[in-house]
């Protein structure tokens, strides 16, 4: 079975997917996306990623280029073509294809593309030993809450992380603070037990896993705080984790080279990535 | 006549010129690019623009996809089957097609679009009458000397000029100095006739037409200062202009709504113009 892509109203072969050389998202990074954990057959967390999906492109003001029920239909059409029932489906939406020229053309349909491919959750030993971050200056633009295709600098940041032989880079302000990883939400758990992360303003996109945790820590009664921390205060936690649709909740157990606490997973780390994962297998429970 | 593009070692007809949605330039800002001027079958500092062309790259890591001469071989190539003398060459370099993932893909080779059209030199009267511009903070990543098509808030200041019907927005840093416009540089003349323009450090792309106006100014023996100046400091300037591949020198006289100086273009502006417009017909000269 060869793979399928859908791009622009056709199901075609993902070897020969293709936009125009003038689509907005090539030329100006002028678009959206999403990337969606397929577990089961189904789409996890579908809803807030589609909430997501829609504010971002009202951010940018680009057209909805169908009703979200199509939109729906279409990814299910995808995953069937692909037969895939564990695995991811990226979902990138740009302003369209047009003339070079910066600002939004006029008359011009949004260019829809859609991939997908089989995937298995996170690699269990990330979850039993832990993973090493890397911090780096936050050198990205000021509107980070917008899941746009303008990575670049996520780009360099991981690669960054890559060569360091380290999972992620948490990126840091000029205030000190933590904003987040480069594809990835920030936390930490304090001594006295309190859960820690960044509230969702401009500098961070709110993800999706970062969403659905804080909703499972709540249920664990977990004490909760949404605000800044800095690198330092990471060091001196009990536990540190991250989260993302693909890493689930991650412990990351050294920074920079420094152990976090005894630099093994910690203790409500564990029992999140747990209840994620009871979630992920049974989001309705 | 059909309009042809350069894609990836092929000569296509324009209309089907496309690359694969996993090119890292679609789904990352993974790429950089060069805009070429042609005018009278040259290419307008061509030399300026392929040296910035492969500090891009370099500070991108991305693989130069071919030697220099073949580079250039390959322009002429393009605007020859287009039967371009006047116009536009796009050029965009990216790190290639690959699975996606942030890091970089190994053995992946760079992909390379090019694009000409025929265009004219700016609108006369622009000169004759200057633009009105609007200020806008400064809300991009830290690394603008890259020439790369991570543009999306240049997408959207230079929108939201158009709909303040200006010709351009200057940005403004935090700490109240104008980096640039969205896709041009930007200038004053001191009322003691001295012409100001931010020095090119990470915040600015250094524009080539910026490298060429200085030049041309020194040669007039202009007394010249590279440092960053206030919006304040541009309204009481004796004048002000930015300066573009495509809008080569171009008289500033509304900022915000109020006017430079008197309002009309002025004398040293005209002058550089005028220069510029001569060093265009005839480069060498």
């Amino acid at each position: 079975m060869s793979r399928i892509a859908y791009v622009n109203g056709r199901y075609v072969p993902h070897r020969g997917a293709a936009v125009h050389v003038e689509d907005r998202g090539f030329q100006f990074a002028d678009g959206v996306y999403e990337v969606f954990a397929v577990a089961g057959g189904k789409l996890i967390d579908e809803e807030l990623h589609l909430r997501r999906l829609a504010r971002s492109l009202a951010e940018l003001r680009i057209e909805k280029p169908f009703s979200e029920p199509v939109l729906r239909h279409k990814m299910r059409e995808l995953l069937r073509r692909n037969r895939i029932a564990n695995g991811v489906l990226y979902l990138q939406i740009t302003r369209g294809a047009a003339p070079r020229e910066h600002a939004f053309p006029k008359g011009v349909k949004p260019s829809v593309v859609m991939t997908a491919r089989p995937a298995r959750p996170p690699d269990p030993s990330f979850g039993e030993r832990g993973v090493a971050i890397v911090t780096i200056p936050d050198i990205r633009w000021r509107r980070c809450d917008i899941k746009s295709v303008s990575l670049l600098p996520n780009v360099l940041g991981k690669q960054h992380a890559k060569e360091a032989g380290a999972y992620e880079a948490w990126q840091v302000a000029e205030d000190g603070h933590v904003t987040e990883g480069t594809s990835t939400n920030a936390w930490i758990v304090t001594r006295d037990g309190t859960l820690v992360t960044r509230p969702a303003d401009h500098a961070i996109l709110n993800g999706v896993t970062r969403i659905t945790v804080l909703a499972l820590a709540r249920k664990e009664g977990l004490a909760i705080e949404e605000r800044g921390f800095t690198v330092a205060e990471a060091l001196a936690a009990a536990e540190a984790f991250l989260t993302s649709t693909t890493s689930y909740v991650t412990p990351v157990v050294r920074i920079d080279g420094n152990p976090v606490a005894n630099g093994a997973p910690g203790r409500f780390t564990k029992k999140l990535l747990s209840r994620y994962r009871s979630y992920v297998a049974a989001p309705e429970a």
